[in-house]
Formats: C-alpha cells, sequence, structure tokens
C-alpha cells in the first residue's frame, strides 16, 4: 500500500491507567471525484469517499459495477487530475450512453416503487443471469485457510486497523489481489476495476474475501464481475443473501480460522 | 428492536470439523425512500438501504444532517407509506428551500474542486461553528465503561451480529438512546432525527458512541447536531479527525473496556 494512503497524527494512548503521547497512523480518507468524459463532452458522475491509490482501478471498477461499462474496450482513455482530485474517463464515443440514463444505485432508483424484490429486479435487469460452465467445490479446509490468508495480505492492517480489505484468491487459495479502502464498496470496486483491466472478468472461477459484512451492495458488485463464492469475515444482510441466491452465488459469513456459516449456494462447500 | 429488523434463514454452520443446520437470524436490509413535500409538490429526495424500524426519526435525521431543515418546526407533517416503503415529509412552506440547491452529500461536491479540506470547509458553510458555553471532562474511568454498556444496549447485536449501533450518553455514562442499522451513517440519523423529535438538539452535552470505525460522514453528522464527544469502537479516518479539529470535537478510537486512543479535543478527557 502505498504511503499516502496512511497519514500521521499525535495522538494520546491510555492503557493500563497510564497515558502516552505517541504517533499513530490513520487511514486516509479523501474525496475523489469521477467524470465521464464522452463525444467531447465532460459529465460529473461521482464523488467517492476513498483511500487514495488505485484510484483508476476504483473508477473503471465503479463504472463497470454501476453498468456504464461493459468491458475494458468501452474505455478511450483514463486521465488522473491531481489538481481536483479527480479522474476522468472516457468512453468509445460508438458507445450508447447518454447522463439521462444514468442514476447513481440504479437499483434503489426503481420507478415502480422501492422494496427488496425491486432492488433484486433492477439488478437482474442491469446484469442478466449467466450460468458458468462448471460447477466446482471449494473443501472447508481451504475456506479455512482465507482468514489467515487475507490477514497475511493486509499490509497495512497493522498499522492503521481502520480500513476493508476485499481480496481475490484463485480455488485453491491462492492471492490474486487485494485492494484496501476506508469503504468496502471502494475496496471491491477497485478489486474489480483492476481485474477488468487485464480483462479477467467474468470471474466465475475465483473466491471474494471480504473483510467485514456482506451488503446488497457488495454482492451486487459481485454478481456483475460474475463471482460466484463470496466469503466475508463479518455476517450478511438478508437482502444479500436474498440477491445471491438469485444468482446461485455461494456466501459465506462469520468466517473464521475454525468455523463458518453458510447462506446460500451450499453445493459448492465440500465438506469432510 | 422490532421483529421485522431481523429475519430467518436456514443455513449450514461449520464448526469444530462438523456441519450443522440451524435456523438464523440476519439483519433486515431494505430500501427506503426519503420524499420531501413542498408547497404540495413531491421530490424524491434519496433512497437508502436500511434496517427497518425508525423510519421517521431515520428521515427527520437524514434531513436534519444534510442540512435541509434546522429544527423539528420547519416539519409540517410526517407520513410513512408502507406500499412503496417510503417517508415523506412535508416541510412548512415558508421554508427557503428548493430541489435545485439541494446536493446529496454537499461535502463532497464543492464546485471549487474536490478535496479534504474543500469539504471540511463545506461541512463548516453548512454548519457554522458555535462554541458550546461549558467545558467540561470526562473521566478515562467513564469512557472505559462505555464499550460494556454499549453493549448491553445493543439487545440485537447477540442475534445477528451484523449491525451498526449509535447510541448517546450522558456525562457520566448514562445510556439515552441507542439506535442500530445495517447503514452506520443511518444508525446515526435514526440516533440525531430522534433527539430532533425531542427537541434535544444541539447535544453539547452528550456523548456520542459509535459501534464501528469513526468517517468523515460520521462526525459531519455528529458536527451538524452539535455533537462534542465521540467515541468509536474502531479507528476513524485522517479526515474524520481533521474536521473534528476543526470543531474542537473530542475523538476516541479503539475503545476498549481496558484502553483506548484520543485523536482530538485531548482536553475533555480527565485522566488519572
Amino acid at each position: 500500500m502505498k504511503k499516502d494512503s496512511l497519514q500521521a497524527f499525535e495522538i494520546q494512548r491510555f492503557s493500563n491507567g497510564e497515558k502516552k503521547i505517541i504517533n499513530d497512523l490513520l487511514s486516509v480518507e479523501e474525496p475523489l471525484g469521477i467524470k465521464i468524459k464522452f463525444r467531447n463532452t465532460l459529465h460529473d458522475i461521482s464523488v467517492t469517499m476513498r483511500t487514495p491509490g488505485q484510484d483508476r482501478a476504483l473508477a473503471i471498477g465503479f463504472l463497470f459495477t454501476e453498468g456504464i461499462i461493459q468491458s475494458y474496450s468501452d474505455i478511450l482513455s483514463i486521465e488522473g487530475n491531481i489538481e481536483d482530485s479527480s479522474v476522468i474517463v472516457e468512453l468509445h464515443p460508438e458507445l450508447n450512453w447518454h447522463k439521462d440514463k444514468f442514476q447513481r444505485n440504479f437499483y434503489t432508483t426503481s420507478s415502480c416503487g422501492v422494496c427488496g424484490k425491486a432492488s433484486i429486479d433492477a439488478v437482474k435487469i442491469a446484469c442478466p443471469i449467466v450460468v458458468p460452465q462448471k460447477k466446482w467445490k471449494v473443501k472447508s479446509s481451504i475456506v479455512l485457510e482465507l482468514p489467515k490468508r487475507l490477514r497475511d495480505a493486509q499490509e497495512s492492517f497493522d498499522f492503521s486497523g481502520g480500513i476493508h480489505a476485499s481480496a481475490l484468491f484463485s480455488l485453491d487459495a491462492e492471492l490474486i489481489d487485494i485492494k484496501e479502502d476506508v469503504g468496502r464498496h471502494n475496496a471491491l470496486d477497485k478489486l474489480i476495476g483492476g481485474q477488468l483491466i487485464k480483462q479477467n472478468i467474468p470471474m466465475f472461477n475465483e473466491i471474494l474475501v471480504l473483510s467485514g459484512r456482506g451488503s446488497f451492495e457488495l454482492v451486487q458488485k459481485a454478481a456483475m464481475a460474475g463471482i460466484r463464492f463470496i466469503a466475508c469475515v463479518g455476517a450478511p444482510s438478508s437482502l444479500a443473501v436474498e440477491l445471491a441466491e438469485e444468482y446461485d452465488i455461494t456466501v459465506i459469513g462469520f468466517l473464521k480460522t475454525d468455523r463458518f456459516n453458510v447462506y446460500s449456494g451450499f453445493d459448492r462447500v465440500d465438506f469432510p
């Protein structure tokens, strides 16, 4: 992790009845503007509070998981603007895009009223379900390996302690990539954006590990990227599990080194 | 917590090398639409993924922390619409409000470019700094009491394990109110909305306890409500601490029963 993702502060630590003044590192949280350039016109799309670093991957991942681009070839150029902390993504002029069509978080702005069912339906329109060719299983012993491997990969965690991670593993628990951010949706967008650049989408044969809870938004992003196996260190939400059931995504929660829960897609876990 | 904030799922639990099928309760995550009725016209303002319950407090707290209303008397009526999961807040017709003025998360949409400094400046415009009359101190022994009292108050935590809490305590650690949600910003909006209804704003003499990390957004909401003492179980972000310094807000992080860190507003903590 780059150094500008951590910032030093002089703080007071109270421990064992004693106060000490120490230097501590905090995760940096700064706004990033995401802009689209389309047929020579610039459009403001979003501003997100993120940890600096991997800004281009974040912007690309965001545009992909919001359904604005379908592949890396939809992008003509990517330009970072340090002066106003923004990334400008130039879309291919032949793309069928119009700003009015775009609504942030399309799945919560369904015109037919808002409810969990409507949110799931909106995701299904943006991301039709494609059945992967092979149905594999992951041994429970491999699943139990993941928390330690995630922790090992979270280099900066020991310094700041305040950051979310999204990590991608192969089916035998080899680390493929990891991204961190103060916002868990940003960490996942960075991860997916990075894989889109490498043209490794859809990710039908990978394991996604999330350092925190599994929300609807995170499962929605994973579904867009074709991911079929999500292991969360924390708890999933009800709507996250319901969406996972629709997409036949395996969701594991409360992942520890000696135990875990399976909430959906049960047949992908191979128990002893 | 109401029952519809938890939903039962049949899951598989793997523990001690053994798989069991059990019933588990997950935190419910469902969209809520927030609408404003102003001079007989209805405006869609926001859709948020939240845990059902306290929807009116959530809507009011959101409108307050976004700077749309300044007091409970700005509201003419509040109406819940179960059919499309929305809350309609009717604003007083004499209010100086126009939809075009409203941008979600005003602090990240400053026209002068986006950066941490600009975000803090935007908060300061929406929420001028008012110095409280008295400057009090909280004993470190009282601070160390807070995690247990928060945990005791989080009734539903033992069931779902996947929910954020915002709790309000008096300066001697007596619980005033607690709200829970899958989204930590929602939990705080519910808490602030509830206090606005009771006309207990600004909250210059209360302690806010957050069950998770302290982000910029949470400190911004607390600042809007006049809160001067925030204790987070997790880590604060860099920008959260910088904003707290501007408002002379005490921020405590990594709060445990035997230790904590102080990041800002040091003179409000009374060490032995």
